[in-house]
């Protein structure tokens, strides 16, 4: 068997799969399922056969997460044009990380995510493809920090006064962003909810005039639109009204929601999302699409470019011609 | 056509461009791109003939990075078993978040974690699939500030006087990583490197204790193996001594070079990393496989579990039976 044969039979393989109407999982607990997975690796090639054998074994025992139905992590399903994509972004290998190496893809992400900001009203703004949702809540945050000390990025955080604020139904993202960013977990504080799991405007007007008093510095505020239990959409005029008087940067979580932007019928949940600074948008989510495709959208570029902005540490990335 | 018959078309374009032998790239200013790419996204679905003709479009004007003899960005070519296992990952969409999403991909990935704990000398360490080597290298930094003031991830920490070290040859990512985790670019302290490109060991000794004496708290030390411009890999032993004397974390940027660690004739350019106490290490560079395959492996896996608990703020992802 050669290269191509192998790749003509693995291909087989995946169409089987997305025809096979099998249940679930075979589900195995982990020690059962170690002794009958070889995972001997060797040093040297293993014949093609062999992995043919190995790539079913992972098919028989992985879970079928592109049955109707299926959507218990908030994703599911399977898009054929997304797949076929997928199949080639891995064949041409690229990073998004200069126009050299990725032209065209440089002009597809532009245009995408020019588009997704016009979605939700910020037609200035700036935005990038991230690594995921967590990912996107941690660059609001960050955005939040320099927008509220710039200094900061060059002498160092003090953290230990900064407070971030989100509803208690929020993602642990925002917990686990806090831990990276280093303001620490009890500086993540958690606003009540009203019965239905939206964050109550009034409560955050409250414990923002507490924490003043206590001496503590809100820096931002994140708002959920479609939490993980409930899915709830949080209130995000009201919240902006109270952000944008006490100056606090607003992000949304919208890795779940935000692709009620695209339906007529539901887009009103997302109603004040042009009010807010940032958001991060899954496209993996609700729009099918296979994991990771995630977004964070902001309104103000230039504070997005300063963000991310190390390049003199990476001249080599930009030679003169 | 239907969506089957669209995906095997999607499969021929693929095997035929893997074997085109076309120059790399076909350059193209932005502007002249974005003018003959059609990025008009309608809102609802297109002709798979239409998706197919904008994936040629795709195919002729993207980097060919599997060319042979390209290694620009350090990564390139293709290893088709590789490329397929992309494929099956895509097909099988799924998240290692839990067990219970993915049991066979969590055998897997311990055995390949285990794996590469034996080449870096880390037999009860642990380990994690990464979204990158600038990833790696912030979760060194994470662990080793978690260790340094293991109650800073509760209260927040003062950042303004941690200081972590690299050598005047290391890669970006460590800038951003500060900068990510609220140090501040200005605490990123660059320490003289030899001729050839190597962190000297005498400057770093000396210039700790020169911090010292202004009162800076270092707390990381970043060794690189693979430097990006030079190629050049730092004594890890010596560095390893003065970590180790002052009470420093040692972690190491082997995102590049710690594939060295599979050729018996140069693995010597490692000895030591079993000494330190991280490392990254991409499987995307020097083996071949698609980007993103990027490690991070830890001595001490109490450390890695602690940087990574978030798990209260997350119990719906374990419930009880």
């Amino acid at each position: 068997m050669d290269e191509m044969q192998f790749l003509d039979s693995v291909y087989e393989l995946a169409v089987s799969y997305l025809e096979d109407e099998r249940p679930l999982v075979d589900y195995q607990n982990f020690e059962s399922l170690e002794k009958i997975t070889d995972t001997n690796l060797q040093h040297g090639p293993m014949p093609y056969e062999q992995i043919l054998l190995d790539i079913q074994h992972y098919l028989k025992y992985c879970v079928k997460t592109n049955q109707s139905g299926f959507m218990n992590p908030l994703w599911g399903g399977i898009s054929t044009v997304a797949l076929a994509s997928e199949l080639i972004t891995s064949l041409t290998n690229t990073s998004m990380y200069t126009y050299e190496l990725a032209p065209i893809g440089t002009v597809i992400e532009k245009s995408i995510i020019s588009k997704m900001l016009g979605y939700v009203g910020y037609p200035d703004g700036a935005g990038t493809f991230t690594t995921g949702g967590s990912n996107g809540n941690m660059l609001g945050m960050l955005c939040a920090r320099l927008k509220h000390n710039p200094m900061g990025m060059h002498t160092g955080y003090d953290n230990r006064n900064l407070v971030a604020l989100v509803s208690e139904e929020s993602h642990y993202s925002v917990v686990m962003a806090g831990n990276v960013i280093g303001i620490g977990k009890e500086n993540i504080i958690s606003i009540k909810s009203d019965p239905s799991g939206r964050m109550r405007a009034d409560a955050l007007a409250e414990e923002i005039q507490h924490l003043k008093a206590e001496g503590k510095d809100v820096f931002c505020v994140i708002a959920t639109s479609g939490t993980t239990v409930k899915g709830s959409f949080d209130p995000l005029k009201e919240l902006a009204e109270v952000c944008f008087r006490e100056n606090i940067w607003l992000h949304v979580d919208a890795a779940w929601g935000g692709s009620a932007l695209l339906s007529s019928k539901h887009t009103h949940l997302m109603d004040g999302v042009e009010l807010a600074d940032s958001v991060c948008w899954d496209a993996h989510k609700m729009m099918g699409i296979p994991l990771i495709c995630s977004t964070f959208l902001v309104k103000d570029e230039s504070i997005l470019a300063k963000v991310c902005n190390h390049t003199k540490s990476a001249h080599y990335l930009f030679q003169s011609e």
